[in-house]
């Protein structure tokens, strides 16, 4: 596929441990990660990737050399020697669509500062993957140019405890992605339209909701767009479906520097082409070297399922 | 709506009394049952609408009056007299998409024998709503004619108590409907995929599985149709949804005569528009009258929703 290399596109989010339990076996300690995910997935459509994070002196240098083989810029993550990477470890149920978390360690985290590097501070699209809400408004506040497009990903655990921080963020961004529990928690309401529309006057004049196996959502105005989810035999592992989803959307939009209607529906396709690919392995494994042949037929998959001619 | 007039349509389940409580408030008695609901949807397509059922003296004649009005030809529906009609109460929970039956009274249901009109036993289609799958096999044997295209619905309830009936039943139809959980009860396989693939073998060359919010899917050998369902502001009354989907569906090839995969798709898109009206109000009320132009519309919607460019 061919890449752009004039739009720039920031992606901010964990960079972390991950050690994962589903029905299908369990992993040691894998590489994931919000912004790991986000990113590599963004990299089969833009050369321009600028990743801001950070890491402990135990994340393995050979990772980050893959990750610029790919095209991610990563003068922004930070490695901080003695201390250690933010590690989860979750165990995911038989249905997959529900997991618990066994283990959370902050570690790095817990006092991450965003660093702009100077190189970084005027992105045409900015993607905030999950952090805490002040950290995801820090960075925005710290650009030196107001980017085209802010997408913003984060989940029900900020809404528990920084809920008044979480609205002060999504006043600053354009689209936010959240799922459909969490769109419910957020508004109070349960029907997913009446959701919507409260959310949308929060602030975010897009919104996705991502329903797992059941597809994905957006929402702009009056408009709607349904995306199915693909039809997979098995999914082997979610974490990072998410991210993955995140990363192909936003790619796609700095790829194509449209942020139309109309090219956020595609932008969803490719977004949700690349999160089937995701889970069908653990971790990031299936997200590392995607033939563009196999990115094409599965794009092309997804409109023999949607469409119809009446 | 041109309505086709030569393809007949047969039908058949359950004709009854519903009283119902969601949160948004409860009806006493009011009409509904499977046959009910689908000889409405269908009767929006094709005037060729022959119902078999069973109530007792209890059931309004003035109903049946607006049946026939309807073009539903109702001599196959056997009033028993000095007996009580099948009558169900349930109650839904916040979310609508589960409830609990509070009662379920079978009355004149406990010995339903599928009598067949004379002029009824050569339908081109036929449409078996959910009865106990003994009845329903009864009535396919006692055709003189081989439709067309047979259409089953069913439910876990028969898996439960009659799963072998079930089996057997399901060896003799084209379609089955059922919905997700159904589906990977049958199949014993969580993936719906693999369910499809397991149902497929056990005789139906088409598998439904209706995921009520979250849309419908279309199984036909290696094809997959993922069909949105409609975003409402607030579903009312979930009772007889799956019902008047399957109506629109069995309507729109009756009216169409082509059993095409292609066109079963827009057959699930016409039953999902119907669906989609039925959930508005209570009971059957809110498809008693759809002026041409709302069904119309809706399914311009329906495409709205779903279609993207690549």
């Amino acid at each position: 596929m061919q890449k752009n290399l004039k739009m720039s596109l920031l992606v901010t989010g964990t960079v972390a441990f991950d050690a994962i339990e589903t029905p299908f076996g369990k992993t040691d300690k894998i590489i994931g990660g919000a912004a790991t995910y986000i990113s590599l997935a963004a990299s089969y459509f833009t050369q321009s990737v600028n990743l801001i994070g950070v890491v402990g002196d135990d994340f393995p240098a050979d990772y980050i050399d893959f990750l610029n083989k790919k095209g991610i810029n990563t003068k922004g993550l930070q490695v901080k020697e003695g201390e250690k990477s933010f590690f989860w470890s979750g165990r995911y149920f038989n249905d997959m669509n529900s997991r618990e978390t066994l283990i959370t360690e902050l570690n790095v985290l817990a006092n991450f500062d965003p660093i702009v590097p100077e190189e970084y501070a005027e992105p045409d699209f900015l993607m905030l993957g999950n952090l805490a809400p002040i950290v995801q408004s820090t960075l925005i506040n710290r650009l030196s140019k107001k980017p085209k497009l802010i997408v913003m990903d984060t989940m029900n655990f900020w809404m528990d405890i920084a809920l008044e921080d979480l609205k002060e963020t999504i006043k600053l961004v354009n689209v936010l992605t959240i799922n459909d529990e969490e769109a419910r928690q957020l508004s109070g309401e349960y029907s997913l339209r009446k959701a919507a529309k409260v959310i949308q006057l929060m602030g975010p004049k897009y919104l996705i909701i991502k329903k797992g196996e059941h597809g994905a959502l957006l929402f702009h105005e009056n408009e709607i767009f349904y995306a199915p989810a693909m039809l997979l035999e098995d999914v082997f592992d979610p974490t990072g479906a998410g991210d993955t989803f995140a990363g192909g959307f936003i790619g796609w939009l700095a790829k194509t520097g449209d942020i139309s209607f109309e090219n956020m529906k595609r932008a969803i396709i490719y977004g949700s082409a690349m999160a089937s690919f995701c889970v069908e392995k653990f971790g990031t494994e299936n997200i590392l070297e995607i033939p563009e042949s196999a990115l094409i037929e599965r794009v092309a998959q997804f409109k023999k399922l949607s469409h119809f001619e009446m």
